[in-house]
């Protein structure tokens, strides 16, 4: 197995602008990367970044892993696409490929191993909302479409090739940062680098009514 | 282990007001304490509905489970730590509590198995924003708080009373119905009554940009 982790490297995580500055937003973009790699990382699987643009400085992992960074600046799905054709079929040894999104930042090796050890052409972690947090494809002509809710496109596709889809159960693996309230959950559950960046960037668990969020204080 | 499953009867869901009317809500809350009711039963467990006020009409389960209904009208955390103290303490045979929330409308038989059978005196689950969604206790002296970010709370409580923590990590558990946003998760992983009332009452899965939502066709 091969895993991908594809990162978006420039203006990351827009929908956390009404609270992070670009910068912020860029630090905690690096570092949610740098916590999914060191998870991935304690697997013992090779993995390959791929991302939109350049990394800057070296990625800083825990333990080191056997981590490369390809940079491919076309969409999302394009680019996947292009790793699961060139690895499950044409050249490639016909090993599974997974892809794991950069912003699962509580994301574990326990959890991750969850998903790599599950059978099927196609095991599918769902995301809030219907996305696609992360993936493992053995099927040699299954495809991503990032696009609306890829949850139920990714299960329709997986159908038209014929491939048997199984599902992970995992809220660390189905939880993605991509909104303020969900800052939250890194707080209450987070174990890398995130969850001391957003302390030193102000943040702490509100309790309020309701569900609890992640508040900032005042500068 | 005896199961029981906490139900505010009167005016449930108030947080869903924006969306579905008084009438719409106790429907809604009477079917997803019914699908819940039904995986606990698959799984073999007794359990006992801790309601607020008597039920209205038979509870419908399948398959047919051992189910009381107990009706206990004071607060939340008072109601659950009645029965922790009768039946892990004072005159209980010490058999395991677990306490499964009503609204876990994604919750399996396979994920509450998981549930029971992780060993632990206290074994959580967390639900979005810090609540518990579910829990086992072993330990006699574990009491619940359910007022502001529970999960935090327990945590605490059960290091006081000298309890070992364990989590539990299932999306299908950590998803409680409770804000709007929550209810395309019923339509894109519900397995039971709910999906198909959303369905009944006008609700689709809304595939605009962003994370995917439920939305409701105008009459």
């Amino acid at each position: 197995m091969h895993v991908v982790v594809p990162f978006a490297a420039t203006d990351p995580k827009t929908r956390l602008s009404g609270v992070l500055t670009p910068e912020e937003r860029s630090a905690i973009a690096r570092a949610m990367l740098e916590d999914v790699a060191s998870a991935i990382a304690a697997t013992g699987y090779e993995s390959t970044i791929l991302s939109t643009a350049p990394l800057s400085g070296d990625l800083d992992t825990d333990p080191d892993g056997p981590i490369s960074v390809t940079v491919d600046d076309r969409p999302l799905s394009i680019a996947v696409n292009a790793v699961l054709e060139s690895r499950l079929a044409g050249d490639g040894d016909g090993d599974p490929v997974a892809v794991v999104m950069a912003d699962l930042a509580l994301a574990t090796p326990i959890a991750l191993e969850g998903l790599f050890s599950t059978p099927g052409d196609v095991v599918l972690v769902p995301g809030r909302g219907g996305g696609t947090n992360a993936f493992v494809a053995r099927h040699p002509d299954f495809r991503v479409d990032y696009h609306g809710a890829s949850y139920l496109d990714h299960r329709r596709i997986a159908g038209e090739v014929g491939a048997d889809v199984e599902t992970v159960d995992s809220y660390r693996l189905s939880t993605d940062v991509d909104e303020p309230e969900d800052l939250v959950e890194v707080l209450l559950h987070g174990t890398g680098r995130v969850p001391t960046l957003l302390y030193d960037l102000g943040f702490s668990v509100d309790e309020r009514e309701g569900r609890v969020r992640a508040s900032r204080r005042e500068e």
